[in-house]
Parts: structure tokens; C-alpha cells; sequence
């Protein structure tokens, strides 16, 4: 096994052992891109240089026995969003033109602190506002989309030419491009991980988090970009979820309504087929309600679309032909929306937050199709459904994604199976505020009944 | 003494101790409210036939051993956008002309399953929408503003035409008129007490809350409003704050900033004073600064304008002359506002929540004027302070109760003192989330400090 294809633990575990050396590794994905990127195009720009250098002060301190982390030496991609002092965030947009960063956002500062190398930066759908990131491609089929808004490092992850990476995630972009790579994506609750220095969709519903290869790395990652493995000197602290994986004890909530309707049939039966997996491992089914479903769409728009255009204003005013046309027609509706109808939003998103904590009391974790259709081919516009429903790709995208921005839940993607094409399907996993612990645990025990994961091919 | 002038508390014993009947108890008050209300304007509706009907019963229950809580036989006024079952809401305004309530609200509920005896409904600046009530008159001078918006409450309370009473305080609506008449009004956190079946001015500011002649006296009207006393039929639970006045072990907090600020003199002194006896009763004071203040207004009416907008949107359409000049004004105001004026409002909001958190760390509670200034004559619009600045009647008498609904902390307001006229002086404690022991704790150990009150004059 080439450096590269390791597993953020593998990799860790090897530094650890001294079987493989930070600049061994940061080498092989760098020679990875060079193989792929050209046909994938998941990077904006890659940080050759800066990594090499990185992994060579990661081994000098491994050589004198010091680790800082679990992801000590360990390659990442940061969507470009995510500032990185003296570098550009260039949210993939013209409107960036010229941008340079002065510091470092608090996860990228985080992360050099954990010892992390940075290979680069990803692409973005423009400014996360979108969900297919257009200028990138599947890492399973050049003709699809990547999904988005965080497709460069769902991509890049899947592909080998990031060990992981972390996205952002407003409505689903983190894990909307993980379940169409067939990686694992968490959004962690929100106001778990620190947004400072990351540029913003919609302040309400916005998070960082981890784009990894297994449910055991989103263990590793989370605790560093939360601020729980400063450095310690003193050692690894370990973060990865118990490794058996009896979850007797555990209620699961399989939702009656919602997160199964429209949702295509190699999905649907991927997705169940990884339920009753997780109820053969001792885990006890209860059907949940899933409430207050037909508000969740103008909910999500509602809330997302004016604080997008607020965050754009100045913009908007002096460079407006500077966006994409899919991105510009959304920020200028925003501001025809009225103070009337962002509060009805915020005032239906607070009586959904209440009505899933009371849900929430009922079961330990849901579990649901993450994404009701796996990429579809790129310039599809629109998914027609059995029923002759005609749905946009971002709103099908966005649907089974919605509700944990909206009441800011956690929720785990993980790979569960491919379709017929061989494209992957992702399963979700929502918990309680707080309660990644569960979604890692359940996680975890899954992916280990499933044989090891491959990487995307090489072309 | 004559049974309109007790306090609840030594009514509620009275009335345990069968020295006062429930039926005495309500026919004082209705005299007196024949004596004074022509005088006062603070009742909207007096119920009196209602009010005997249910002190007859109070009684009967009271002979057969049957106290339903410490408000047994009490009466009661509610502010007039509260509903009660077969009755109009009327909201002291022409739009609402032919209303009425199909059901009791939940704290009108509460209240009449412990015993309590609606007098009457009380008069409210026109939909909550105001802080001066110009129906109703002060109670200690009849040339002066009542305060408002729940200004019937207040005067009603301070007059002896109501043992206690409910309000409601969007932007200081409690405790203003509290202030202003000599009385003491408590808005809980929000969240606390249910406000289902209660007009809204504002979803995210509105509270519900007492109005009542002592600070322990709302402590015993507090827990029936939040549902924790619900007719116990074994006994009385006792909800009174501990009766020795020792405060060692606790902080309070001074303002440095914003709070003493443009206050008058005899305000000022008065609460200085007020602050002096707590810390002679053994708390220790701590200097505390007040975060974000330059955007207290801008959020406040930020987030008060267009939700108020929105709560009427369809009675302007229909209905707009009905209202009076100054409400149908900042109604059509707020329809002018954009959903990004209202979402900086909310993004200012959550940032000051989470500086106030920080702050209240390190205090207990915090002690500062309830409003700047004492009532002013009936018809002025504005104050001129020291400094030459010109302030709004509604600006200044906002200005010291909007943190309180901005963060949703507690906030008490108590009497102490006069001014030269003669007029009511308020101090405000500020606490913790769901900290409304302490509030209660450190006013009622203040009262005790204070000769016997007075109500107003009859005339």
C-alpha cells in the first residue's frame, strides 16, 4: 500500500510506529495530484512547497520523538473558504481576484498546531452557494458532479490527494459531496467548531467540519478543530470510538415520513440494508415522526437566502458581474426579501429546533439517506421522480440535508453501497446537540462489518 | 386596615387563616375601584359579576379546607392582551372591536386553577406598541403618564384596584410602568412563562410576567405563572424567599457604563442609595461593564419593528385607519424594513447573549436604574438631559429595560424612592438565565429594609 492510500488512522498509526516519515507521505499525495489532479481539478491551488517544508519540521519533531497529534504529518486539503495566512481564499470566484488572507482562520491554526501538513486549497461551489461545485469532477466518474459546495475536498479525499480535508456545510455541502464521493462528512453541531476566518455563506446555518475516508479519522479530526488535543506533550490522547461494535442498548429512529420519500430506489434499499446491519449489531429500531416537514424547504431558502445576500452586500454593489450567473440571480434575490419574511423563517426554525428536541428525547441517533439521488451527470439541472415530480438538483440535494442546519444537530454522511452505475450512496446519521460521541460510535461499528473502502481510481 | 390595602402575601395568610373571606376580599377591591377608576382609567372591562361569582366559590372552597395555592381568592387584573375564554381582548385598540376569546391563555388558565379572581382586564398602550398608556393616568399624579405598556396593570396594582397583576414587557413594558407607579414588576427569562393565548407585539421580546406590590409578593405569583404550583391540594408550598436579609456571599454587579448614564439626579442617588443598603446587608459589590451598548437601540428596534409589522400585516391591509396616529406609524415602518436590516439585528443579538453570558460569570446579579427618568407629564414627547442631548419619552424609557429582552436574562424592577415631585423611583436587578431566585432574594431582602408601603392616594 503507497503512502497516499492510507487511512488518516493507518497513516497516524505509521508515523507513530516510525514506519512511515511525514515527507514519505506528504510525497506520495503530492505525486498522487500530479497523477490525478489534471483529470479531477479538485484543488485550486496546491501548497507543494509549503508542504514539504511542513513535513520535514513534522519529521525533525518525530525524529525527536515528538508528535504533536493524531494528525501529526498528516496531509489536508481546506476548502477555499478557510483562510490560511499569507495565501489567497478565493471562495473559487473572480470576485476573490487578489485576495491574501493576513491570519490564519481558527481551524487552519488549529490544525498547524495539531501538526497537520497543508497540501491545498479546494474548490468551492462559488462562495458555497451551490451544490455541485462545477469546475471540479467526480472522483468515481469524470462526468458527474462532484456535488457541493465542498466538492474539491470530497474529491480530493476520495481520490488520494488529500488523507483529509475539511468543507463547510450550510445545507448539506459537506455532506452532500462526501455521500457522492463515498467518503464520510460530519457537520458537527452548530457552534461546536469555531467559524472565525472562514468566509460565510449564512451565519445561521453555517459549519465546519471534516471530510475523511472513515468514520475512525472524523474521530481524529474533531477533537482537534474543537480545541481538545492542543498540542499535548504529553502524548496521543485517543480520540477513536471503542472498537467493538456491540451497540446493544442504542435506539435507532428510522424516520415513517420524510427522509425516505422521493428518494431513489438503490438508495432507499442501500440505506435500509445498512439499518438492519446496524440492528444486527444490538442496536434496537424505533420508528420516528419526523415533524414539521413541509416547512423545512422555505425554512432553509428562507433563512439562507437573505443572510447570503447580507454577507454580499457591498459586493453585490460594485462587482456584481464579477459572480456566476446561478450564484448572482440568488444573491439579488435576497434582497427583495422583506424583515416579514426572514422572521417568519427564524420564528418556524425555532418552533423546529423544539419540536426535534422533543423527537430527540425518543431515540439515541437517526439514521437516513443522506442524499435522495446519488452525482447525477454534470449540466442535469433537474431529477424527474417516479411519481412525475420534476425536482432541481439543489433542491433534491439540499432536502435529506436541511433539517440538521436548520435545528443545528449533528449529522454524520458515510458511504453505505454504490447503484447501479457504481456510483456511491451515503447514509446520515443525526444525533442530539452534542452528541457526535453517538454518530462516531454508530458510525464506526458499521464501517467496520464492511470490507476496507478503495480509493477512487486514478483516472 | 381595609382588605384592598394588603399586600398578597398578608392576604393570602389572611384568607388561610379565615380572618379575611375571599367574598370581603373582592368586594373591597370593587368599592375601591368604583372610588378611584373614574379617576385612574385602568381598567379596559371590570368584571364584577364574574369577580363575586368566583370569590363565592373561593370561599366555599376556603370553608371546606381548600386552598388551591397562596393565590386563593386573590384578585387579580390582566392586561388586556391576554385572553380569557368568552371575553374580548381588546388590546386597548378600535381593531380589535367585537373580539372575543374562544379560550383562556395558558397564564390566564394557571391563575384560575389556583384560585386567583379576575377583576378586570387593564388598559395597554394600543397593542403593547408604546411606553406611555395614554388612557390610564399615573396613580400618584394624575397629570403624569401611567408608563406603559401594561400601564392599567401598574396603576391598578399601585391604586389597590387589583391585589396583583399580569403585563407583559417587550421593551421594558413590566417594568416601566412598575417604576413609574411605586410597584414591582418582574419580566422572567425568556422562555419561562408560556405565553400561548397573549397578543404578541414581538416573538422574539415578548415576555409575561407579574406586576405586584412587593417583591414577595411575586414571588409567590411566579411559580403559578410557570406552572410549578398547580392546586396542590396537600397544602400550601411555600415559595417565599428566605426571610433573613443577610446577602454575604453574594455579587453584585455595578455598571460603570451605560446604566447611570443620562439619568436624573434624584434616579441616580436613589438607586446609589439602594445599592449601599445591599451591601450593607453583606453582598459585595463588583464594578461590572456593560458589553456592546452602542447597539442596544439598533437591535432592539431592530428586532421589534418588523416583527411587529408582521404580526399585524393583514389588519393593516384591512384595518389600517383603525389604529391610533403613533402605532399605525411604526407598523408601516417596520414593512419598509429588509430582511438584512432584521438579520444584523439577530447577528448583533446572539453576539451580545453570549457577551452578556460572559459577563454574568462573574456577578450574581446586577443592580442598576430601572429607567432614567420618573414620570413625565402626560402629552411631553421628549427629555433634555444635562448635556444638551434631547431624547425620546419611548427612547429613554427603553433605553434601561431593552438588554433585559434583547438577552432574555431576568430583570426585577423595585421601588426605591421618590423623587423631588414626589414621583416613584425604580432600581432594576439584572441575573442569570432561569436566576430569578436570586433576583427575588435580593429585592425582598432590599423591601424588608423599607418602612410599610403606601398605595396611591384615592385621589
Amino acid at each position: 500500500m503507497r503512502p497516499y492510500e492510507l487511512s488518516l488512522a493507518a497513516a497516524a498509526d505509521a508515523i507513530r510506529a516510525r514506519r512511515v516519515s511525514p515527507v514519505e507521505l506528504v510525497d506520495s499525495v503530492l505525486d498522487r495530484i500530479e497523477q490525478v489532479e489534471p483529470h479531477l481539478r479538485a484543488y485550486v491551488t496546491v501548497t507543494a512547497e509549503r508542504a514539504r517544508r511542513s513535513a520535514r519540521e513534522a519529521e525533525r519533531e518525530a525524529a525527536a520523538g515528538r508528535f504533536r497529534s493524531p494528525l501529526h504529518g498528516i496531509p489536508v486539503g481546506l476548502k477555499d473558504l478557510i483562510d490560511v495566512a499569507g495565501t489567497a481564499t478565493t471562495a473559487s470566484s473572480r470576485v476573490r481576484a487578489g485576495h491574501r488572507a493576513e491570519t490564519d482562520s481558527a481551524v487552519a491554526a488549529r490544525l498547524t498546531a495539531a501538526g497537520a501538513v497543508l497540501v491545498g486549497k479546494t474548490h468551492t461551489h462559488e462562495f458555497a452557494y451551490g451544490l455541485t461545485t462545477p469546475q471540479t469532477h467526480n472522483a468515481w466518474d469524470r462526468d458527474r458532479v462532484a456535488g457541493g459546495s465542498s466538492g474539491g475536498s470530497a474529491v480530493a479525499v476520495a481520490a488520494g490527494t488529500a488523507t483529509f480535508a475539511l468543507g463547510t456545510d450550510t445545507g448539506g455541502s459537506i455532506r452532500v459531496p462526501a455521500a457522492l464521493n463515498g467518503v464520510v462528512g460530519l457537520k458537527p453541531t452548530y457552534g461546536l467548531v469555531p467559524r472565525h476566518g472562514v468566509t460565510s455563506l449564512s451565519w445561521s446555518l453555517d459549519h465546519v467540519g471534516p471530510i475523511t475516508r472513515t468514520v475512525e479519522d472524523a474521530a481524529l479530526v474533531l477533537p482537534v478543530l474543537t480545541g481538545h488535543a492542543p498540542g499535548d506533550p504529553a502524548g496521543l490522547p485517543n480520540h477513536r470510538p471503542p472498537s467493538e461494535g456491540d451497540l446493544s442498548g442504542l435506539r435507532i429512529g428510522v424516520p415513517r415520513n420524510y427522509y425516505f420519500d422521493r428518494v431513489g430506489p438503490d438508495v432507499e434499499a442501500a440505506v435500509r440494508r445498512a439499518i438492519d446491519r446496524l440492528e444486527a449489531l444490538g442496536a434496537r429500531l424505533v420508528e420516528v415522526e419526523i415533524p414539521m416537514t413541509r416547512y423545512i424547504q422555505a425554512i432553509q431558502w428562507g433563512l439562507m437566502v437573505p443572510e447570503a445576500t447580507a454577507y454580499h452586500e457591498k459586493a453585490l454593489r460594485d462587482t456584481a458581474g464579477l459572480y456566476a450567473a446561478d450564484v448572482r440571480i440568488l444573491l439579488e434575490a435576497g434582497a427583495l426579501m422583506t424583515a416579514g419574511d426572514y422572521l417568519r423563517a427564524q420564528r418556524a426554525r425555532t418552533l423546529m429546533r423544539q419540536a426535534w428536541a422533543r423527537m430527540l428525547q425518543e431515540v439515541d441517533v437517526i439514521a437516513a439517506p443522506a442524499v435522495p439521488a446519488t452525482a447525477v451527470r454534470a449540466g442535469e439541472d433537474s431529477l424527474t421522480w417516479p411519481d412525475g415530480t420534476v425536482e432541481s438538483v439543489s433542491d433534491a440535494y439540499v432536502r435529506l440535508s436541511a433539517p440538521a442546519n436548520i435545528t443545528g444537530v449533528p449529522s454524520l454522511s458515510l458511504p453505505v453501497g454504490r447503484d447501479r452505475q457504481g456510483m456511491p450512496i451515503g447514509m446520515q446519521l443525526l444525533g442530539r446537540p452534542f452528541g457526535e460521541a453517538s454518530l462516531l460510535r454508530v458510525g464506526h461499528a458499521y464501517e467496520r462489518t464492511e470490507p476496507a473502502r478503495e480509493l477512487a481510481p486514478a483516472v
